[in-house]
């Protein structure tokens, strides 16, 4: 914060601020606003009277409270709370601060100019502890054994949408959390939409099935994909378009390393594409930082030349995608380790057949 | 918006554009920007490039796309789009638009005031409409089915969590949609606190036990609440309790009609909890509006002299919390309907004993 001339922190409700206390506080109607003062080991919390009793049951912080009831409003506390904090320069989220509490903040210092606390937190968040490393695979754990249940149970005619109720399903018996986002089961044509949506298409003999699924343990995800083929039979296309997926994941994997920069390793996958003879058909970046959130930092795409340092999380996820025949993407979860990366994502890479049984 | 003075309305993803397209888009950490001209048939949206196809197969509105890509950024998109539309009077989400899309609202209209877009829409939104109802009556139906078999599996020793992860698989199972909100399952001394969460602490005989939970049919919400109690031999002061509560539901439900106002209704079960010498732990409103989210107006709170109106959808949720001792809280979902409401719920409100078999 010195270093980027910021003297004041603020927090909502989200993931930073989960990252912050290890506590989750959720955001709804109701504002609640944490201030970090760079000079100040005391936290000042703007935060619905309803919700403070978590706060200092949970929370290990020093903070000083102003509870607001939904009688009086947050704007009286606000006031209070701004007697004890004059922040000359105050960042705040750009993905998470919304209108609420941006016009509260500006009802009680006027004009003031409001930095992106991303900017802040980024380079903090995107290097992972032990403890962090640890959700994450068991995330990628139970994640695998998920799918691998869940393709057991797969047969001809089911639809996209039964597909992923059966998936979500088993990823929270097996200890995953409620996610907010749903599997992405594409069948078919369907797989060839990289931003397609899970419908109530049936699977038919001779479907490549794209199952892009989350699960998060402490709050922390994986992210992975499995592309499947409906049948025994697999045509020589498949066959060709799979291989070179699977080679383009294996030369990410293999580029991923400390000193390496993000556009390097997204170079590596495209260059295996692009020889192949698909470049225009891998349609998006080779992956994403995840962790807290399922889109974090580092991003793994061309024009980035972020150095890729230990501790990094990141998807690995090429795909090609032609209009009208399907879709493969193969995408794992890897963490920068030693002289290279490390896989939290165990399960097979080879193209797996599915809907024989029953 | 005519009569509001507001001749550009701003909308980001989420359940006000959803109700506008009747489309999920999701906020993630490319902007969006649905802006929708007072005096003009056509839509403006700022969208990224990869969402572009499903607005364009999807969204029957018409509307003139401005599609950015990842390597050029959102700005250049915006200026082309301010071109064609010069706002005098913008409303945007306060509950909803970050500080992401206002700043990039204010680069291209420096100073712009911003309203708040929730004044123009709550009076739309909270009116239900046939189609609706039937999404809510549906979240209802299945939420009683897989309560109800959720209760036959529960056994004295199980965790909080653990009969949590149970609803949210059935919910699954019986066509519930995933929801960003787990259930929350409080037993013994836990439930004694509204805003507490869902713990690791193992069901004992004699706990109550507090289940709130919800989910959605085509994203609207049920959000209904059960108390339970484990063991045969009910203690008096939980058949008390528990009856105050029930009275209170009770008494609810008789005065919800009509040209009632919100505060009528809170009124009406207070007074019962008040009589009964429990005042001071009704701990919060009776109930709240609810549709796409999961809370909406009506708010039926003290002050709050809003008449009820036909199509209006809220719950009904009194509730008596004593610390150390446990909490009841019954809730159910009505419409204004006729001379008086209609309750989706239908599930019984009588004390159930779990937990006797195995």
């Amino acid at each position: 914060m010195r270093y980027l001339g910021i003297d004041c922190l603020a927090l909502v409700p989200g993931t930073n601020l989960k990252y912050l206390t290890n506590v989750d506080f959720f955001q709804l109607e109701r504002p609640m606003i944490v201030f970090i003062p760079a000079e100040d080991a005391e936290l000042a919390v703007l935060i619905p009277e309803l919700e403070a009793p978590a706060w200092e049951s949970e929370v290990a912080i020093p903070s000083l409270l102003f509870p607001w009831s939904d009688e009086e409003g947050p704007e009286g506390a606000l006031r209070r709370l701004a007697k004890g904090i004059r922040p000359q320069s105050l960042a705040a989220e750009y993905l998470r601060m919304r209108l609420l509490e941006s016009s509260l903040i500006r009802s009680v210092w006027n004009d003031i100019h409001i930095a992106q606390a991303e900017d802040i937190l980024t380079p903090v968040r995107q290097i992972k502890d032990g403890r962090e490393l640890e959700y994450i695979q068991r995330a990628n754990a139970i994640a695998e054994t998920s799918l691998t249940q869940v393709i057991e149970t797969i047969t001809i005619g089911m639809t996209e949408k039964e597909i992923g109720r059966r998936l979500t399903a088993s990823l929270l018996m097996n200890g995953g959390e409620t996610v907010p986002l749903e599997p992405l089961v594409q069948s078919g044509p369907n797989s060839a939409r990289p931003h397609g949506r899970t419908t109530d298409r049936k699977l038919e003999p001779g479907d490549l099935l794209l199952i892009d699924y989350t699960t998060t343990v402490n709050g922390y995800f994986s992210d992975l994909t499995r592309t499947l083929f409906a049948g025994e039979d697999v045509p020589a296309k498949v066959v060709e378009v799979y291989g070179v997926v699977k080679a383009a994941n294996a030369a990410a994997h293999a580029a991923a390393r400390p000193g390496a920069s993000c556009q390097d390793v997204d170079r590596a996958a495209r260059k295996v594409i692009e020889d192949a003879g698909y470049g225009p058909f891998f349609l998006h970046r080779t992956g994403h930082g995840l962790g807290l959130d399922v889109h974090e930092h580092p991003v793994l795409t061309k024009g980035n030349d972020l150095a890729l340092e230990e501790g990094m999380v990141f998807t690995i996820e090429p795909g090609i995608y032609l209009e009208g025949w399907g879709g493969v993407r193969i995408e794992d979860n890897v963490v920068i380790s030693g002289a290279g990366c490390r896989s939290f994502t165990q399960m097979t890479r080879d193209l797996t057949p599915i809907g024989l049984h029953h």
